[in-house]
């Protein structure tokens, strides 16, 4: 390919409206175009990327007996009625009317197109197991995309579904397909990929795994046990609390005028934060019933763990005149009944505490949880912290980090089978539900990810193994013949070779070769000038700067390819053997 | 790929609801599975047959300079109403509001978003030609999906994009195009398909071909000159009368009591169709005013080309007592002015022809138009008829076949460029807009097209190149372990030879593995018997049986790769060299 014919423009500014580094690479790239908000196109360097990424997908899945098939993106309503997403899912599912009427949906994920497939297929015990995926478009109507192509609303996935007579045989594919992922990342040049528990969402089941790229600008909330390697999302994280043990002491109304927050009343009472007690008001989605968190004053509310706990969604409480609560002065001792309580472990044997006292301007001192809220139940609905204790070990060293999901695994049970009466006839002549898996990677996503994690100013650094082209020759002097000839004749030979080549012959100042050449990010760069040339040499480096050398023209070929082939030998050397 | 783990069923009977053989062939043999109506799932062989032809498309269009992109399935509404086709195309627009209520639709084609992509790319001469390409899914709405994958509401589809800065530069990568498309057939085993000139309809432009794959289960009509290999679709082709000269007679009313239709008043008036007026009764769509289309007796009115005249949409008429016209008794002479009157060129110099009197049971003779119906225009509107005059040789020997449309090409024009505002800044300096090009082909209907050209009553006879897999072994008897080991021994060197092998080892009757491996259509069969391994042999054949052969063990798998080989030099010879 010729830089001079390559569709798409590439250019010096940062975009105003690209807050992260590879968004803001990729556009000034001319890897991708914005056509609506969270919807882009891709231009050829980065269609090519995404290509590399499905192609290393594809031979993953094929490893561990995946068979491709190809779902619809058009759905009907009705396959999602069936299952009862098309109730439960809110408006991130896309729905539209047919010319006939007929409700249609765009799929966001393909649980239920799965099941449709092979439910006659799965009828009998002896088929399985067996896994399917694709390769396809998504859409998912987002509230907020983000970062290019990291956060938005179509995009290409992979997503596979497998289906098994039992438990252990599912836990056992899982283990393989954990380790394709691993391969997967591994092989893209993204080794640091992490696999990290993770709550399940809408997708139901119990078990499941997010892999996390490790980066700042990382939407997700990693916790990371540095001495037993323990990992999890943060909304799945389970939080240990070591007690605080207060001092025993009477309950005493106190007046605490003003003092609405726990900042302000454990100063104004001199107590601390760790001895009070914190209210969190919600209301639930479907009714506005009012909810109410109470754990330690230290912590904080983890969301997904009190909606599951719930079993319902909720949203912060819009609090009025009317409601059953008295803003900043909510407290366990003589709270209305009409509000649905929930106290987080972090309180289970908490005395000597100050908590609201459902009173304009009053709070308590000396609360006893077992003596002044008898018959309470706790639950984990708080954060995990930097510095807490992990749930594995006990060692408290945890840490938190930012991540991106490039990928999740989930074992979902029967969630899907059973409410779509998928059966199949076991050994012994009954009726069973298959028990699934189903397993996602975005393509695009990933693509973005590892150029966030692998750039510097000047341009992306591809992994050779994704690269959109392995080497770009730059002929230095297009006006000079010499040079160009010898440019041409190794752009053709590496052609030849096998090896994608990029070739960048304009007649242009070397400086603004080198800044294109650092956005299309080819892992070798090739340059022939005639100052080289004077001494018979091509210079050869690599985009990350790990090898610069001078060869003889007539060894550049080999040279180049030599260096490929250790480029892509760092890389092998990271795969872990497949399962 | 072993067999008995191959998602899909197949069975014997012909599913009641398939109308061509190819449908049935693909459901019976577990390649498709339909979601909603016009929608279908893709099991693994159909994904297989489709990647490979996918591969081969990519290759043709990579080796015109097209460069490869990807463009959203969901566009932004305000996108198609730049070009004006978010008013002016029908319900076969999928449209919908996304969650902020932003109007958005479902691409069923992609100039709109290929220009968008290079608007800014190409601001200036120096960048042209050049053509961007995608392999994607399309809805398209259609009223009346049929045949399996031949009509369906959601497809894969390439579509090609070309923009130059001259017609004549436009007409020379037309052409290239023209040659790629060939090859494609051609390498994907169809090289029967034939290019006929074609109605551009929603697309604009003027320039278009169609690729025809001719079998009698097609929708269109295309219309073949034998003598000079004029071709067009139905819709295109000119219609060329021969003048039918009547006597010159004076126009008398004549009482036809209750004879509305033109064989009833010839008969009654001992006349003859071709020495009659017909009149066919539209409305348009817009303002449902009336149109009335006057062609000689013995034609057809051809509604692509009368819509094209008229520039606007039109339905057959709904005539009521108050309509402008007395049904069964249209004529030209002394029809209201209300109605829109359109003459076929048929009856240009017509004298002495029977024609309705606009009153009740009454009819003339004798109209000359030339007299009668002085001042009148004429145009082409009638339909092409077998046996009827080439526009190009003049010869009267056209013949019309039925064929599917697997593909079209466009020279657009500036219609989109224009209505988009994608402008470049040509040498002089001044600003211009770029001359497009369009280039389609869906990718299942092929892969059903050439199911529907190759098959037998047993399945489908796939082409070598696009075969879901391109040999099998069968095991004829899985519980004797001599056999099973030297078919082992076979399907494993095959796989390590690169050859993709399908292998059929499960312990069912010879008759039930055949009919399995006729309906997966792998091009070569591999039969290991004990039967034949007494004699040291092995059993070779093509699924078209023009090669069946036995040969010892040892050179089975030789004979098998240079069988392959035959059958994928054979496709070869039919590809035309590329320009």
């Amino acid at each position: 390919m010729k830089v001079k014919n390559l569709v798409g423009e590439r250019f010096k500014e940062r975009p105003s409206d690209c807050v992260v580094d590879s968004h803001a690479l990729m556009v000034r790239g001319g890897y991708i175009k914005q056509v609506a908000n969270g919807i882009f196109s891709l231009f050829p360097p980065a269609r090519r990327v995404t290509q590399k990424i499905e192609a290393i997908i594809r031979e993953e899945m094929d490893r561990i007996d995946g068979q491709e098939v190809l779902f619809p993106v058009v759905l009907p309503g009705s396959l999602w009625m069936e299952s009862g997403r098309y109730q439960s899912v809110d408006n991130t599912l896309a729905r539209f009317d047919d010319r006939n009427g007929t409700p249609m949906v765009l799929g966001m994920t393909h649980e239920e197109a799965a099941v449709q497939l092979v439910r006659e297929y799965g009828s009998t015990y002896n088929r399985y197991p067996f896994m399917i995926y694709q390769i396809q478009t998504k859409f998912r109507d987002e509230a907020r995309p983000r970062a290019g192509l990291i956060r938005v609303r179509e995009f290409t996935m992979k997503d596979g579904y497998s289906f098994h007579t039992s438990q252990e045989d599912l836990e056992k594919y899982y283990a393989r397909c954990y380790r394709a992922y691993e391969r997967i990342y591994a092989r893209a040049g993204a080794p640091e990929v992490i696999a990290v528990k993770s709550d399940s969402g809408m997708m139901g089941g119990s078990v499941s795994h997010e892999y996390m790229l490790l980066t700042d600008i990382g939407e997700d909330s990693i916790v990371i046990c540095p001495d037993c390697g323990y990992r999890a999302n943060m909304e799945a994280a389970e939080n240990i609390v070591a007690p605080v043990q207060g001092e025993e002491a009477e309950l005493v109304k106190v007046s605490t005028p003003g003092k609405a927050t726990i900042e302000e009343v454990v100063e104004y009472l001199h107590g601390d934060t760790m001895h009070s007690v914190k209210a969190v008001v919600y209301q639930t989605n479907a009714e506005d019933k009012f909810v109410v968190a109470f754990l330690r004053g230290d912590l904080e509310v983890n969301e997904t763990k009190l909606t599951n706990y719930l079993g319902e969604n909720i949203h912060p409480a819009l609090v009025t005149e009317d409601s059953p609560i008295v803003a900043g002065f909510i407290g366990p001792v003589g709270i209305s009944s009409e509000v649905k309580i929930v106290f987080d472990r972090s309180l289970e044997d908490a005395v000597g505490m100050i908590c609201g006292a459902n009173d304009q301007d009053y709070h308590y001192t000396g609360l006893s949880m077992k003596r002044d809220v008898p018959g309470a139940e706790f639950v984990d609905i708080a954060k995990a912290f930097a510095g807490g204790i992990c749930p594995v070990c006990g060692k408290p060293h945890l840490t938190v980090s930012r991540g991106i999901e490039v990928g999740n695994i989930f074992q979902l049970g029967i969630k899907y089978s059973k409410s779509m009466n998928m059966t199949y006839t076991d050994a012994d002549g009954n009726s069973q539900y298959p028990i699934m898996g189903c397993y996602g990677i975005g393509v695009g996503r990933l693509a973005a990810s590892i150029a966030e994690a692998s750039h510097d100013k000047f341009g992306p650094i591809w992994p050779i193994s994704i690269a959109p082209w392995s080497a770009e020759v730059c002929c230095l002097r297009a006006d000079d013949p010499e040079t160009k000839r010898i440019s041409e004749e190794l752009y053709e030979a590496l052609e030849k070779a096998g090896v994608d080549t990029l070739y960048d012959d304009r007649d242009i100042r070397p400086g603004a070769m080198f800044s294109d050449a650092d956005l299309l990010g080819a892992p070798v760069r090739v340059i022939v000038s005639p100052k080289n040339l004077a001494n018979g040499e091509i210079e050869i480096s690599t985009r990350d700067k790990s090898i610069q050398v001078k060869v003889p023209v007539a060894e550049a070929l080999d040279k180049i390819k030599e260096i490929i082939r250790t480029l892509q030998d760092q890389i092998d050397q990271t795969v872990p053997e497949s399962i």
